[in-house]
């Protein structure tokens, strides 16, 4: 390739990860192949009608506006009822705290643009989400990875990691993507107050937060932050001098985005982002640059859509309908899967995480298991240091029921075959 | 400010512009203010009623579709729309050629991301568009800029510049925003030959190219490129190796950029990029990460209201009412504006540019402009250089025929008492 833009472009490319997702977002167009591979909420959940109806109201009422240009912070009272729904979960924002983003993914593609420089050390949990990944790559960030457990990340190993001098922490603490697993209160608490010790700002993704099936909501790390800071003379407090612009709840350590990709629609790309005034000031200063705003026509829509008390009976009907689908395939791995394989119990969220004997590697197996018309994500993508050999990701929201006992039985046939192939090896 | 962020992205937040177009968009919010500050379309002629038919066909048609993932391409048909509408101005693209972005600003985002490297030179006509200084400043662009006349480009300034060692061009050819001026047949055939004499790249940004209400369309650099290279055995063609991913049209030196912001409305967030294949691929990559993709929902209600002949319908109605109101805008001023100010004679587009006598300054006069009630943007913000005191820019799309007439009424009063003052002052 000799276009002149191909040296041009050759040093920034060289550094960002191949395009996993989108790859295998391809192979789940096969017809007759069930995929566990992709991240896709339940198509037949998306509130169409209601869609189609608060489109038309809003083009009707305020055509002009939805159409036009618009501020770059996001439409108002779509700021407003996200303050409000947040409120629920202890986070105490104004307006002047939200950012309207183009999906979440946007957020942490503006992280990486303000923080991010050239080297810069992130610390993940190992493994994490592989967007973060790939949207801070192209800062040519470097990364500190730090295992998880059924707990969540491993807090007596976040010291070390800490030490190392990372720029911020990324989290996933609820139902965590690709893990499954939820950040406990006690980690939740000792994460926190080493972030403070440590003055290592914390990232908190949490986009899936309110499809809990089961279990006892968890505080967000924010709020948990919050709380701190106002228990804790030894830091700067607001009117002190020190944080001016900032007052009450958000002068913390904490970022915190989530989406409505999850609970309503990812075809929209809406999320947003919580943080201090003068983080968000900052950012809308940078999407100005990137999109200039999200849609209007969007954002007044799903306002539309979602004001009133629609969003948590919608989002109590995906929960009853997630929850059953996890249970058929944790029941169905139960029966089908060879011993010897394990995996995490979500109690919420859109995916779990199978763990196979340590000589398995689940990308030599993908193959095999696209022969039988199933698919999953083998686990070295989501895994910066590029371990974790041994694992996969199943999604169990995208799939029907019947299509999940069947996908389970043809992969857990593809499992036993391979650990049966493996097991004649080790005694020949 | 003592938040731990805010040492954090100092360094990478000096970089940026201040956030001039945001405040000007504040200010045009005054209801009794006649503003020609923004660059906003006439929303009375926006679509509202064929997007309502179109928004309720594809939810009733394709509901689950519109609300899901989609690839980061783009939808399809849009793409296959956009390529045989190009096809009418010559540009020979295949839909592999056209990335959909979320509005065109996300493309210069793009275009920053995969090229410029901190310190990288990039030549732009001075003055340029304000949104392009401010997406390639954060990534710690220079700029080299050249200036304009009434055609555009001074092509005989641009032969020092780009023994500079720019990274690549930045042109807008049609109704240039700010200066409203058309680059000439002959400046095209130049400029695209020392593009390639020098080994320097087009970015040809055309937003505004299908509004022209009077003379004749001229060939897009795109097209004045693949031309030359056709006929030019001294460049790698396709199949001879050099090439091998790239055929026919585009294997050449320029990326062309446009939006359905101008023509359709720009609430939706939605243009799009056609370049080689590799290019795209690598874009491809990039706004995975940054947005995974531009909302499925806005492509398929956007093509479905302009499939089939609406949109040339839609933007000859366009072109007739813009036409009226820059023959408003100029017949006013020839009567009202005092003797010393000129102006440009835009043959389409949304503004004009408006040159004071050198001891003017436009940003100084600008308040007492507001203090009656009429608004600008001064010329010095679209200049990289910082020169450009004595210019503005006004628009002329936005306001009704008889708000143009009354705000160039005020402006034409206030310009005289500052012409007045200042002859006094020469005089004392």
């Amino acid at each position: 390739m000799t276009t002149p833009w191909t040296q041009r472009y050759a040093q920034r490319t060289q550094r960002m990860s191949s395009s996993m997702i989108r790859e295998l977002l391809k192979m789940t167009e096969q017809p007759d192949l069930i995929s566990f591979a992709g991240g896709l909420p339940a198509p037949e959940l998306f509130p169409v009608a209601e869609f189609e109806a608060a489109a038309q109201r809003v083009l009707k009422q305020h055509g002009s506006k939805a159409l036009q240009y618009s501020t770059t912070e996001g439409y108002l009272p779509l700021r407003e009822f996200i303050v409000e729904k947040m409120s629920q979960y202890g986070i105490q924002a104004t307006p002047e705290n939200v950012l309207i983003t183009s999906g979440s993914q946007q957020a942490l593609d503006l992280i990486g643009k303000l923080l991010i420089n050239s080297g810069d050390l992130i610390l993940t949990e190992n493994p994490t989400y592989l967007g973060a990944l790939q949207a801070w790559r192209a800062y040519q960030a470097e990364f500190t990875a730090v295992p998880i457990d059924d707990n969540g990340i491993q807090i007596e190993l976040l010291e070390e990691a800490l030490c190392g001098g990372p720029k911020f922490m990324y989290i996933l603490p609820n139902f965590q993507n690709p893990g499954g697993v939820t950040l406990s209160y006690d980690r939740r608490q000792a994460l926190v107050a080493l972030a403070d010790r440590y003055g290592v700002p914390i990232i908190e993704d949490d986009p899936y937060g309110e499809l809990r099936f089961e279990g006892n909501h968890l505080p967000p790390l924010v709020v948990l932050d919050a709380e701190k800071l106002n228990g804790d003379d030894a830091r700067p407090a607001a009117g002190n001098g020190h944080n001016g612009d900032e007052a009450g709840f958000f002068r913390g350590n904490v970022i915190y985005l989530s989406t409505f990709s999850k609970t309503l629609a990812p075809g929209l790309r809406l999320g947003w982002m919580v943080a201090p005034k003068s983080v968000i000031k900052r950012c809308v200063q940078a999407k100005q640059g990137m999109d200039l705003h999200t849609s209007s026509f969007v954002q007044m829509v799903a306002h539309e859509t979602i004001k009133g008390d629609f969003l948590p009976r919608h989002v109590r009907r995906i929960r009853e309908v997630y929850k059953t689908r996890r249970d058929v395939m944790i029941g169905t791995m139960l029966r089908q899967f060879p011993p010897g394989i394990t995996w995490t119990w979500p109690e919420g969220g859109l995916f779990l995480w199978v763990t196979l004997p340590e000589w398995l590697d689940a990308a030599a197996i993908l193959p095999k298991a696209i022969e039988q018309k199933v698919a999953f994500v083998p686990g070295t993508a989501f895994y910066p240091d590029g371990t974790g050999h041994n694992h996969f990701r199943l999604n169990f929201s995208n799939a029907q029921p019947e299509q999940i006992e069947e996908g389970i039985k043809r992969l857990g046939r593809v499992l036993a075959q391979e650990l049966e192939r493996t097991a004649e090896l080790a005694y020949a």
